[in-house]
């Protein structure tokens, strides 16, 4: 593992008449070849006596590198190299998702999630960011609740392993702008207020003590590249490979926004759109977050909904990944046309409720074409946004080696069912990838592979912004993309074949 | 001026949608040309809110080298550039000189010379550092008593110009090995007992929070090459300047050890030797420290001594640059033979005293045969390193393009008894140089030339020790020292000229 720490074992010959050289240099000269002119800090100063003798200059030597050079993080008597551990997180605004790693061997030895101190401020991220406007002892509030949220992810992982948080050599944080300000505690209201210019895109490596972590050495948080793209998003192309890949890939994050990025080692087109809340359930009357009593899952067996509980008890609304396969399924059996309009003459069960079509997938659970409407608004918005950046480097969907979904959503989504509704291309369904926490993901790679940081700097370099809101072309191609799956079908062959197979009309 | 330190002003256009990039990055980008990739620390983020939109965006950054790239030590609203302050120390083992400087002129704008409050534990370094031994709380109490003598020194460069300590952007320290051990708490034991292998000798760029200074930069510690060769020899170096010359040159100072350096810009070869003592009056019965009282210079008049004594008052003892003279006088006047003995025919005013010749220098104060064989033979001591040196290389004292002399007893001492007594050689008087407190002006020099950093690693790499106790020619050599000026009298021809114009017999 070529990682930002290391634990090297030296067995140092001790001073003698004819090699009288200091302590320090005995160590760093040993050094010096594989790791350059390592600094060696005060603390670290001090250590050497009784450390070199009291050991038989038997020593494990701890580097972290510092973003400039190798530095010593510790001092440690004999050969302590087996005991080396590293921290990775995902700094998300709910939730908090952190990995204990080996780093001699990159095995995870335990992960926790734990839920976000911030949100006893708020919610919602800009719920926070106002509680802390011209209140600088408000953001330091929040700034500790930051912290306090990664000692409890530290305690849990002491729990589950039995390894304390001090005997970690570095720790990798990925999280989006807003998190990243939090953490650090500088005053996030430029992230959302125009000209949108942050305080600080680049934390570099600061010191685990001076931001209130247990323990000796680095922190290394992700650069991000605008307000909207943070350093989750980088996290997410590291942990992606799309950057190393010869093939145009397509990198879809989608949670409260809707973050894209188009390319290859050669190019990298990113954007930015308001996609999520729907997706997630938000604008959905019934809709609710992926949790207990969520229908995650929809299948039609006749007329009949076949409903699959978060939690395993009673319905209480549809999340994400249950609307997407209510949609495809209300379709495939020719309940909802592909304009996305309800068929009342297909079934009985479309009934008329509050001066719409309503279905009820659930025991007093129906969804609405209102509902309906708004989610195709939003997967049109979100098909398009890759549709159009394909389109401007002169290709077609077809064109795509693989199309990424990171996030929960990715995660749950029925594969099948996303292409149904045209909110993924109907490509080769091992090219479809759910890419899971992608921003952990990068965060554990980064860890492990200090080689990494010129990658993430050169995608820094190289992405490239397309603004969506402001090209006519867009709305046209929303249009075409808002029907069921999409205005063109002959894109969606696989989806024909179904709905020929369901005999349904038309097709 | 280049230091180690820089304070630039900026004048930068407010965020806009067109040019929307960080606080951070606005900064830094305009760094960049100039400093490369400049760190901005924890503490600096967090001063980004309000500072850059308060300031209109006119800010001065402060830099800090902090050994392995520029990072910023501070921010400040509006130009204040010409408020550029660091400090330059030399930390002696009984006295502490610091300047403070400004940086942008390199004008010094006061000087503080305090006592170093370790004599509190010991007059020597040997008491202290046994006091230390073992004891990690006594030298806990040696390191807060270093620090507390530079916050003396701090207090006085406040007390004389009001500039506040917290003003300072950058320190340099020069000290000897034992001292820089006791600045940073490190065991010094292992400096007097062998191997002689040190704890560190290369303490490199240290915050100035962490050694307990109050202001936010970097302290640069000089490196030093072996127990006996530390850091204040290493500034002394950069002082002279002779790493750099093409003539060869000597670079000699005598405190209570005594350190010489020959070389030039090709090569460098170093020595020490426990020279210092009896030049410094301390193995002379009536010698003393250079303080009020003391005999710092002595003419005779016939039979007359004429002695300039420290504060004006009544001689107490004399101290070493008045032997020198007095030595001189009575040789010119040939009350003392080339051999060193008294000549009592010459003046009634040589007596016996004790079982041995003496002579009445000040009222009541009597300098023996005794002092006079022990002086001889550390200024033979002192010559001969330097003869030997030369010798080594195949030159003769002759081929010396400068003799420079640091410290105090070369700032005092007569050059002319100097050479009279056969302690500096026979050259041109312009190539015999007082060079003063080297160790105090390399840290300046350090402090404003960022470059000499080069040349610190530079020397240290060229350095070679001699090793005189080894050696049978030394003997030899020293014998032939030891008379006055020394045996062989062609090497002296301005002191045979005076000699002959003073009528003394032989010459």
């Amino acid at each position: 593992m070529d990682g930002l720490s290391r634990k090297i074992y030296l067995e140092l010959k001790e001073p003698s008449r004819e090699d009288a050289v200091s302590s320090q240099e005995r160590i760093l000269r040993a050094l010096r070849a594989d790791y350059g002119d390592v600094y060696m800090p005060y603390r670290i100063l001090r250590m050497l006596y009784p450390i070199c003798d009291a050991s038989g200059w038997r020593l494990t030597v701890t580097l972290g590198w510092n973003g400039g050079r190798w530095e010593v993080t510790n001092l440690e008597k004999g050969d302590t190299t087996a005991a080396h551990y590293g921290v990775c997180a995902d700094l998300g605004s709910t939730t908090v998702a952190m990995q204990l790693v080996d780093c001699r061997t990159g095995k995870i030895l335990a992960s926790s999630s734990v839920y976000n101190r911030q949100t006893a401020y708020g919610g919602d991220i800009l719920t926070r960011i106002f509680y802390t406007k011209d209140h600088p002892e408000h953001l330091e509030e929040l700034r500790r609740a930051t912290i306090d949220t990664f000692m409890d992810a530290f305690a849990d992982l002491q729990r589950q392993t039995g390894i304390v948080p001090e005997a970690c050599a570095a720790m990798t944080v990925a999280g989006n702008m807003t998190m990243i300000h939090f953490l650090i505690g500088m005053d996030p209201f430029c992230i959302f207020s125009a000209p949108y210019a942050v305080r600080a895109d680049h934390p570099d490596f600061l010191p685990a003590e001076e931001l209130g972590f247990p323990f000796h050495g680095y922190v290394y948080c992700y650069p991000g590249r605008a307000n909207y793209l943070g350093g989750d998003i980088i996290s997410g192309l590291i942990a992606s490979g799309i950057a190393r890949k010869e093939e145009i890939c397509v990198f879809l994050d989608i949670g409260t926004n809707g973050e894209l990025v188009v390319g290859n080692r050669e190019f990298l087109l990113c954007g930015a759109g308001a996609a999520g809340p729907a997706l997630e359930g938000g604008s959905v009357k019934t809709g609710m977050c992926a949790q207990a009593g969520a229908v995650q899952h929809v299948r039609m067996d006749g007329q009949h909904f076949i409903c699959d509980v978060i939690g395993g008890g009673e319905a209480k609304g549809i999340c994400g990944s249950g609307i997407v396969d209510l949609i495809a399924e209300l379709f495939l059996h020719g309940w909802v046309d592909i304009r996305g309009r309800f068929v009342p003459e297909a079934s009985e069960r479309i009934v008329e409720r509050e001066g719409e079509y309503a279905v009820e997938y659930a025991p007093s659970l129906y969804f609405y074409q209102c509902d309906l409407d708004e989610f195709l608004s939003t997967k049109a918005a979100a098909a398009t946004m890759v549709e159009y950046m394909m389109n401007l480097i002169g290709l077609t969907m077809q064109d795509v080696g693989e199309f990424q979904v990171a996030g929960a959503f990715g995660a749950y989504i029925d594969k099948e069912s996303a292409v149904t509704i045209g909110l993924y291309p109907d490509l080769e369904r091992s090219r479809l990838i759910s890419a899971g926490n992608t921003s952990l993901k990068g965060a554990y790679e980064m860890l492990l592979h200090k080689e990494y940081l010129a990658e993430a700097a050169d995608i820094l370099d190289r992405m490239e912004y397309v603004q969506f809101g402001e090209v006519e072309d867009f709305i046209h191609l929303m249009g075409a993309a808002r029907a069921l799956p999409h205005t063109d079908l002959s894109r969606y062959p696989s989806v024909v074949d179904k709905l020929r197979k369901n005999g349904i009309q038309g097709f």
